[in-house]
């Protein structure tokens, strides 16, 4: 008989795991304990699920539990929750919420795919009724409904990351006012402050209400709705969003006595094995190596769990396949702008004490040729060792969709190109496509001086 | 006293080499002879000039003779052809198109970049009125005033490549009627017949009369207009685009002694250098080093001219850079489609006998998260060494700008990745961007199985 292999969490990284496993092995024993309602739903969806642009929920359900099941053969148990992993015994004890049944699972192999939960920073008030936070279907669903069974004219969102701005877009389509109350000076602290100037400038236009430096000390019921208190004005709102962080869950993993590592999130190999042989984890539960720092990091986002999911699964499956790491690549749509980012920015260069001197540029060039209408303009900071003239990092924005000229220099990143190389690169052009110079071009031709 | 420099041909190339002589030799004597009355203008911006997509044709204009002189220190001389080089001698002969005079001019650094023209097939009745090639902003001119002056209901065009099918939408926007005339079974004859289904029935929507297999044999004279003779049906037409091919302006080169090389243009080597040393070409009448084929090829492109003109220059200025080489990296926007590629064709690929066995792959899919308003399907060829998995070459088509998709790939071609790398990127994820599984990535999956 075959291996027994058991998968905690049904989303991208678990359900990635499970189909790669069944492609290799049509026969294994194969189980997904999935604690929810849904599989494989596109969290990254969600804020366009409310804001009406996407107007099917079900459509970000990417493979449900009955097709998963008919379709795939995967054995897919949702409302089961795993409590506990022992070790020394090779088995899982599961909670079946539906009927309230526990039960023990033994195991051979072992994926932990547990992802991550939004952080609720302990604010007095912040369990009332009107503020939630945004991670699952569920949560999306409760926030269509509560909008629709209150008049919310009025939302505050606590921490203007990416989350926080994509709801900001989400409820503005849906004409509802928003205030962003964010600790930090900038929005999407990720990304160095001089860059984003444009896209901040253009926040405001759309008519947020942003406070920045500004820390919320307490939620209190108000005659009508919330009342928000803050190190400086209060703020009256209907609904609040709390999105100011996540984490990975990891607390399964470690009571077991599985080593965890950056960011609190689970440890594992190139394989995507933890500390425990045939015990894997994968997706945002898991911390990754950072290709260019060559140490872990903790960066969750959907394609490193399919990704990583696919190769767990391999090795689980018998294929010794290697997951190379990642280069924190993520883009985000600020109503019309995009900002994008990978690699490092100056500061984590300076930081990681790996490279000699860094210098950062940063230049703004047309989309398109300079006489074709619709060019707009994208600004780009490159990161370089100043010695070799190495790509560590860039950051784009743009009010074009200018995402995939960012994955051009991930890949020039990946490749350890130096910016005189990328400056050299044979990129396409064509006057409605790009200026003879790609902005690319221009920006690593500046880098290179 | 400095060297003197001489540079024979105003273009892209020429001024690009100009401007950097200049900025490292300020003191340099230096001179550029263009036979035409412009330089750098942006001649892959005259179809859309033409269209009045672009209003003022004044825009490609990108440097002016008088702002090359005054803002740029570059002495400039237009209307002066060289008619001559004399290695031995190290002078070229210059002919004075407005005065009539004619002079030698002394050099010890040469630098030809006398571009390409259109190559007119021996056609009867190509020299009539009402017959145009496209080339320079006066062909432009004469095209916009011939169109204005006559009444223009259809327009034959001869030869269905980039050009062709620029200009087929170009007089499709003006309302005019287009006959594509091409002899071989397909339009944009460097991409495979099988990915340019879909642009060429889309083609064929925008109201395009296509005749391929079909060549044409002689022009005559209409009652009103011209009637082109072809192997299949004649054509009625009130003007004729000649657009089926190009030339390398090399003969002033091959007369002088220096060797040319593939297509017939001027052989280079790394350093921009003819066979004669000194000598320097560059542009569209160079051939320049396959960065796959490890071979020189013509492919005479815009971005080639620009950054090879550069190199060039840093030369003949002292400075000893290397073009390293190029993929014949190419897009064109076809009405609403892009189609692009880069390096080898599958075909190609077998040709050069490099390789081991070559596989190819097609993939269509969404160039947004599948939920996402707005995604278009995006379909992508690979062409991949079976053995060594490595990529040798990639074709793109899409409804989309998928242009800078395409040179994610030209960028792991030229570092040698293979599809699994490809397929390992870290790139850019949003649901309004890409889906999680960038196509790219599927692509590069498929093509690894």
């Amino acid at each position: 008989m075959g291996k027994k292999l058991v998968i905690i969490g049904g989303d991208a990284a678990g359900m990635s795991a499970a189909s790669k496993i069944r492609r290799i092995q049509p026969e294994a024993e194969l189980i997904v304990f999935e604690k929810g309602r849904h599989i494989s739903y596109a969290a990254c969806g969600i804020p366009y699920w409310i804001s009406g642009v996407v107007e099917d929920g079900g459509k970000l359900e990417v493979l449900t539990a009955e097709s998963a099941r008919n379709k795939r053969n995967i054995d897919v148990r949702l409302g089961h929750e795993v409590t506990r992993i022992d070790i020394a015994n090779r088995v899982v004890s599961v909670h079946n919420h539906e009927t309230g049944d526990q039960f023990d699972q033994p195991f051979d192999g072992l994926l932990i795919a547990t992802g991550a939960s939004a952080t609720i920073p302990p604010i007095p008030g912040i369990d009332k009724t009107g503020v939630f936070s945004l991670r699952s279907l569920t949560d999306g669903q409760s926030i269509i409904d509560y909008i629709k069974d209150n008049q919310v004219a009025h939302a505050t969102i606590i921490g203007g990351g990416y989350i926080g701005l994509e709801m900001a877009e989400s409820f503005r389509q849906r004409n509802i006012a928003v205030t962003i109350v964010e600790r930090a000076d900038q929005l999407a602290a990720t990304f160095d402050k001089d860059i984003l100037e444009s896209v901040t400038e253009h926040v405001l236009e759309q008519g947020v209400d942003l406070r920045l430096n500004t820390t919320v000390i307490s939620i209190e019921s108000a005659e009508k709705g919330l009342q928000i208190n803050t190190t400086g004005e209060s703020i009256k709102s209907d609904i609040v969003l709390v999105s100011s962080g996540v984490g990975p869950n990891s607390k399964l993993a470690s009571d077991a006595g599985i080593a965890l590592g950056a960011g609190r999130a689970i440890r594992i190999d190139e394989h995507m094995e933890t500390s425990i042989p045939g015990v894997y984890a994968a997706g945002d539960c898991a911390a990754h190596k950072h290709l260019v720092l060559k140490e872990d990091v903790w960066i969750p986002l959907a394609p490193t769990a399919n990704r990583g999911g696919r190769i767990a699964g391999e090795n689980m499956a018998g294929i010794a396949s290697c997951f190379k790491g990642i280069l924190g690549t993520a883009s985000v749509k600020v109503f019309d702008f995009t900002i994008a980012q990978t690699g490092l920015t100056g500061y984590q260069a300076d930081q990681s004490g790996l490279f000699g001197e860094i210098e950062t540029s940063m230049i703004t060039a047309g989309s398109r040729a300079h006489y074709y209408p619709g060019s707009t303009p994208v600004t780009i900071k490159l990161v370089v060792e100043k010695s070799s003239k190495r790509l560590l990092g860039a950051q784009m924005v743009g009010r074009a969709d200018i995402a995939k000229r960012l994955d051009v220099l991930a890949t020039a990143i990946t490749a350890n190109m130096t910016v005189e190389d990328i400056g050299m690169l044979d990129l396409s052009y064509a006057p409605p496509i790009a200026p003879v110079y790609d902005p690319i071009q221009v920006a690593a031709n500046v880098a290179n001086k």
